[in-house]
């Protein structure tokens, strides 16, 4: 098995399907987007999981690029909630072009992803796989609702924040590994339990995100480290060290959240500690270890091919490995 | 036939239909807007499609169901768009919650449209409802973008600017007939008949609505008569008189159209009479009549159950006699 085959299929898809023509603001936001690359980690995970229970996987490719599509529309919408100027290092829609085009351009983006996935999709399959797509689709907006929620809340619990991050990002990596063995044949019971797999590395890998974004290695991490300090973005680290805070260690924390005019490394640095002090690292990187010990105990207790098994379990732990 | 009773199962799907809990920011929206009320018409469109080919409408409840919930999904990122601070004299979504709301709620909206369209659709028309919903959702943003692209074109010609409310608002009551019609058991060459109606019907009702808001009876207009001459919008009526004044009467129109400070009253009056001398009244006239004339050729036409196309044909026929 041969992991670039897989994305060069799903490259090549992507690269031969028009969208649409006319009117060009409608469907050039559109190409921009998707051109502006990725890992393309939830249509691979969608062919790792055919591959699981099948060798065809060839005739899941565009069902693969449809939660890519709808990744993508989520990101466009999502921009112009979270007012983002850039995405992967370049204008995002509503900047580059407006938000009303970003509005409209993500519509369609949604229904083309409808479009894409019933196109890739057997009669047979074809109610099932909708109605886990609709289902995982407004999961994803309810999660996006909560995250937006939780900005102007004063206290997050940890299980809020966890069931957040899995409606938000978890929910559409356990059903693209789901819909793949659902193409590929696989029983009810597998599919759940591969889509469980999915979810709890999801959460693993936000968990993993808030991590890095305070003590990643610079020179790897893709963001500015501790961007999220600054912002007082209620990453699981924070909601932590807020629940644990006491006495002095809770004004200073307290505090720094208050401030509004401050240095930002001397912030980075404060908030730093105080995490360090309360052993925030540790316990986050333990909660870390439990969603991806949970789910690498799913994949191996999967009836499923023993050689895909391992392939999809490697394939992950790489991209655990990465720090970005 | 009791249109009434249609109109009555409905509005009792609607009122029991659940689109989701929580987190109630993404939801209340939702039941707000739906709530707010409208005529019905396309939902009403697929029961009596329904009927023109088979008595048990009551089947294509969920289905009509669907359509009303797709427009309204469109109202709702519409009138982000277009900054609309009302909405059936309510205050809009995105006024009276955020505009990130109105974008999500809307986003889930078409979700659940897809949602509740499956839930009332067999296995055997599935795949064909959906790609057909599919294209009239995508033909729907295409007309709302060509909308607001006409905003700052110069120019606009009679052909592109029927297109766009042809695929604005008329496919979709297009689809409403043709997708009663699909469920009931017609054919395919059945179902084009009746979705072309419903399209000329739709194209006719839109440019009634451009010469009532210059030329209705006050009394009887739901909204400011002039509202669109106050604004510069780019109506059937105000395209024809561009195009056909000549020398001081198009002097005149230029510069109303240019001018930035005006008396409400003395625009409209002013603007009504360049109107008057082109003969735009008679020359809209006789644009809507071609389109109702088509139409209802078509319908008659059709190889469907005499009495029901006499009903639908009243029906149409009563709902353009209305002023608003």
């Amino acid at each position: 098995m041969d992991l670039s085959l897989l994305s060069q299929e799903i490259q090549h898809f992507l690269n031969h399907y028009s969208y649409g023509k006319s009117p060009k603001e409608l469907y050039e936001p559109i190409d921009y987007l998707m051109n502006l690359g990725g890992k393309r980690m939830r249509p691979l995970l969608v062919l790792l999981g055919y591959q699981l229970f099948d060798d065809s996987w060839q005739k899941a490719v565009p069902a693969a690029v449809s939660v890519e599509v709808f990744h993508n529309f989520t990101l466009m919408h999502d921009d112009i909630m979270d007012k983002a100027p850039l995405r992967r290092s370049q204008p995002t829609v509503h900047t580059k072009w407006s938000e009303s085009i970003a509005i409209l351009s993500g519509d369609v983006m949604l229904i083309k992803a409808y479009e894409i996935l019933m196109s890739g999709v057997e009669d047979k399959y074809l109610r099932k796989a909708l109605e886990k797509f609709n289902a995982c689709a407004a999961w994803v907006c309810e999660g996006q609702q909560w995250d937006m929620n939780f900005e102007s809340e004063t206290t997050v619990s940890e299980s809020q924040y966890i069931e957040m991050i899995r409606l938000k990002t978890a929910v559409l990596l356990g059903f693209s590994l789901e819909l793949g063995a659902m193409l590929a044949g696989a029983s009810e019971e597998e599919q759940l339990k591969i889509r469980a797999f999915g979810e709890n590395i999801g959460i693993g890998f936000q968990l993993k995100d808030d991590l890095l974004d305070v003590y990643g290695n610079p020179d790897k991490f893709g963001k500015q480290v501790g961007g999220d300090i600054v912002a007082n973005k209620k990453t699981y680290l924070l909601l932590e060290a807020i629940a644990q805070a006491k006495g002095d260690t809770k004004t200073q924390l307290e505090n720094w959240l208050a401030q509004k005019n401050f240095d930002i490394e001397e912030k980075v640095k404060a908030v730093t500690e105080i995490y360090n002090t309360l052993k925030i690292k540790e316990k986050t990187e333990q909660k870390i270890q439990y969603f991806f010990d949970l789910a690498f105990k799913q994949l191996h207790e999967l009836n499923a091919r023993d050689t895909q098994k391992q392939f999809l379990d490697d394939f992950m732990r790489q991209l655990i490995a990465r720090e970005n």
